[in-house]
């Protein structure tokens, strides 16, 4: 119960980002609840085909669906409290991380994956929606880009899949996962840490390198 | 039998928008002709991998392969007299868009999905080809940003799943869902009907929010 | 062994393209290992999904986490060396071009698919990893623009699929599909082989068509 209310705004939070990037480009209403829809499931549908439970989770039930176009409408009709309210949907976002990073592992495991292998999935679950919202409006996905966001994922995941590994039990292994992986971004996020980047040769070299590139 | 042949016009229109795309990009013929197989099949393709159905119908006969070359060689060697077609393909796209909305529906009940879930995969299947062409060609989904394209593909495929819920025949709803979006598809073109888009506070707020983004 | 070893080379070399791409758009250090990875798998990933093979190879052991690992490792640390070497990063590039083609191909095929379709999924399995790295770093696909390599990468895999309807043994046809690949993208490369590209007619007309468009 507890648990399910978690997924549920873990959700809305992803769901938000969609909306309101959507609104940002300008898309049109449908287009507001799809990328919504996107930046919420498409980490666990991509983590269900690969584990091949057909048809994935996000599309088996209409809790969903549901959910995107809650957030959808609610982008629409209010964009500028909800930008304003960036700080919030932020902290709801890293609980929604640190909750599919972890249930995401569960499920990889549970289809007969090798831990190392389920963390990755668990992490892909967690950060694929952004991946995802990030391909639909034609940019580089920012989770590949800057901030502790993927390892935070990944770390929350590896508490689980390390927990696997060693016998210990997921009642366990799971809040601290979750807490883990939530604490680290929302840790990140407040000291602005990144990852450190390393330079190519000159700083204009890499991205006009192609004169046919749009 | 006269099902085939809409299915085939369908795809071909499909996949001459791909087509054309390719050829105002500069890609090569090879290019050409996979971006036309993208713009008729991805949809399908995607809709069959979240209903389990592999391979997907797409690959799993030479017809669709064969009709993107067709569509790939056309537009290649007459760019011209397809792009002053634009009319007429665009009202083989809308029956391409309704058909294609009525058979993705029916698969996605017939594989066990909920009636609203298999309406939405019944739209997945008609508006995908377009989405997966924009994604390859590095742009926000046309779909998603403008005229009544998705929503009419979703009326036709709620008329096959509402049907289904209530025990009516395909006989009977199938060509009425097509029917339906077709119509309102070539009526929205027409008069040129758009859903209203919300705004963002300022009209540059979103679009350059990340300066490190291209 | 022989094949492991290419395999493993052909990996790493597709992983390098990943890395080097993921500096030059100044991606953290998690974002280079991501695209490397991206480059390296997704063409099996998605042909794996297609044939319904799940989880597919690429995930199910660690060989492949670990050398996207050990390229973007490597990218991070010595950017300028690698990129120093992009002529014998090519000559690895094709080397695995021609292996996947053909492997590909062989899955296909194992998993029932007609010859046709067989040689296009292993066209898809060998180019997959490159339009997976450009649609992350938003761009058009390189693969779909010039050059002959998704052609090279075709008439290896033909060459499987044509020796299977034929009848002849896999021992002869994939180390002769395997060399026609590599080599014919070997000689396009020295050369400067490109197909022609038809063109639109006026320069600028497709481009920006759409002035929404990004």
């Amino acid at each position: 119960m507890f648990l399910t209310l978690l997924d549920l705004v873990g959700s809305f939070a992803f769901a938000l980002s969609g909306g309101t990037r959507a609104v940002e480009r300008r898309l049109d209403p449908f287009g507001i609840v799809f990328l919504a829809f996107v930046a919420s499931t498409s980490g666990g549908i991509v983590r269900d085909l690969l584990i091949g439970t057909v048809p994935p989770m996000a599309i088996a039930t209409w809790h969903y669906a549901a959910i995107a176009c809650l957030a959808g409408v609610a982008c629409s009709l209010a964009y500028r409290p909800i930008a304003r309210l960036a700080a919030p949907v932020a902290v709801f976002d890293a609980i929604g991380l640190g909750f599919y990073a972890v249930v995401g592992t569960r499920k990889a495991l549970d289809a007969g994956l090798s831990p190392p292998i389920a963390a990755l999935l668990g992490m892909m679950s967690a950060i694929g929606g952004g991946i995802g919202r990030d391909i639909l409006t034609a940019q580089t996905p920012m989770v590949l880009r800057k901030e502790i966001y993927a390892v935070a994922a990944l770390a929350g995941a590896s508490v689980v899949a390390i927990g696997d590994a060693l016998g210990l039990p997921d009642t366990l292994t799971a809040p601290i996962g979750a807490l883990a992986a939530t604490t680290l971004r929302l840790v990140a996020m407040k000291y602005d840490w990144n990852l450190p980047q390393p330079q190519p040769r000159r700083p204009d070299e890499g991205i006009d390198q192609d004169p046919h590139e749009r």
